[in-house]
């Protein structure tokens, strides 16, 4: 009898790595780290046979991840029934130059959940989602907005997958050439990548002299949005009930 | 009678845009420079009616769409004889703050592609596409490499995938709030984000005084990731045969 490791996402057939296996983790705090380090993820599903790859934010509490969108769209109405998604975040931190065209590579952080995705149905755990998609990324800022009408609350779906597989690979290292070519007369190294937070524009109608608020600092302009991130993830679990 | 214009993707159920419809285009310039100012897409595609969503390297010549991988990979295994997939690119640009729950959103570059992938037989075209993934981010670079081995070229698949259908969304503006909100006391905005490249960290057996080739200027520090790509790429279709 083997008894599952509860830090550990179990591995199947389904998101056992196949290659390159020591890039692999299979740890719940290794996926949640590049989960929670993301805005954007990419949801693939199936349709009558057809794939589709669908971008959208995304946001995780505990091991449910969590995406919202408009009642109108094709990807929310055919997860009505609960249906077979794979959800995955990618970061490219760097692109990876070697001396031979195989050892090409890049670093990247990214993680593949399965599961199955369900639209939440009236009641409390959405309505606590619909303030969750604004104060899990800006923290308290929910307190302050025009509140919800009814009309937007059923305008908009939130679905819900409770992670039952995933894994995570990433690569960060250096360049990754054969020892016999190291010697070959070519520039080779690693160009990092990141993404940074720009100068924030005000909305034209904001009064003079209104500040953002203190709360929005992980956002400051030069930082990394997955530094921003982790940061509010860390904020909005420490307030989770 | 009606003729497709040759700029435009054909429009079908598949690849109509469901809501926001006014964000959506489906000429191919704009499907395109979505494609190109980025080097990581997601591919979505079905194995025994589960889906997956694989992050992977691509680049395009011309309507088709390449990536490679391991001769291992699951993924690539299960292309071989062609199946139906789908490929998309995402830019996240900007975090828009609004006055109300329901109207924050984000700045976005999405381009969703439909087509049958198959993976390139020994021959020519493979043999081309394993220097364009090179040639095709770092222009000229190719030449100075150490050559592929016959190893190395045939534990590397090379998948094409021609595109069938497309559309691009894309919102690019300030807060889009409800006219009788704009007086709610609260901080709105546009927070942009772009994906920068860093400094560059030479391989340590590189020899002293090698500097990095004039090619990869497009990847100096600083510069934003979509610019450098969009450049290399307009090189890369240039050279085109």
């Amino acid at each position: 009898m083997t008894v599952q490791d509860p830090n550990l996402y179990p591995v199947t057939p389904r998101n056992r790595a196949k290659r390159v296996s020591e890039r692999a983790r299979y740890d719940r705090a290794a996926v949640h780290a590049i989960l929670d380090a993301a805005m954007l993820c990419h949801v693939a599903y199936v349709i009558d046979g057809q794939p589709y790859c669908t971008p959208t934010l995304h946001w995780r509490r505990g091991d449910t991840l969590y995406w919202h969108g408009s009642s109108a769209s094709r990807m929310l109405r055919h997860l009505k029934p609960g249906v077979a998604a794979c959800v995955t975040v990618s970061h490219l931190d760097g692109l990876v130059l070697a001396r031979s065209g195989f050892n090409h590579s890049a670093n990247y952080r990214a993680a593949m959940c399965f599961g199955t995705a369900r639209i939440l149905p009236e009641g409390p755990e959405k309505e606590e989602a619909l303030w969750a998609v604004v104060d899990r990324f800006y923290p308290e800022r929910s307190a302050g907005l025009r509140p919800i009408t009814g009309q937007e609350a059923k305008a908009t779906m939130v679905i819900a997958m409770p992670i039952d597989e995933a894994s995570a690979k990433v690569r960060a290292k250096g360049v990754g050439d054969n020892p016999e070519d190291l010697t070959h007369p070519v520039w080779a190294g690693v160009i990092p990548v990141s993404t940074v937070i720009g100068a924030a524009e005000p909305c034209p109608h904001v009064p003079e002299g209104m500040a953002r608020p203190a709360t929005l600092a992980p956002y400051a302009e030069g930082a990394r949005l997955d530094d921003a991130l982790r940061q509010t993830q860390a904020i909005y679990e420490g307030e989770a009930p």
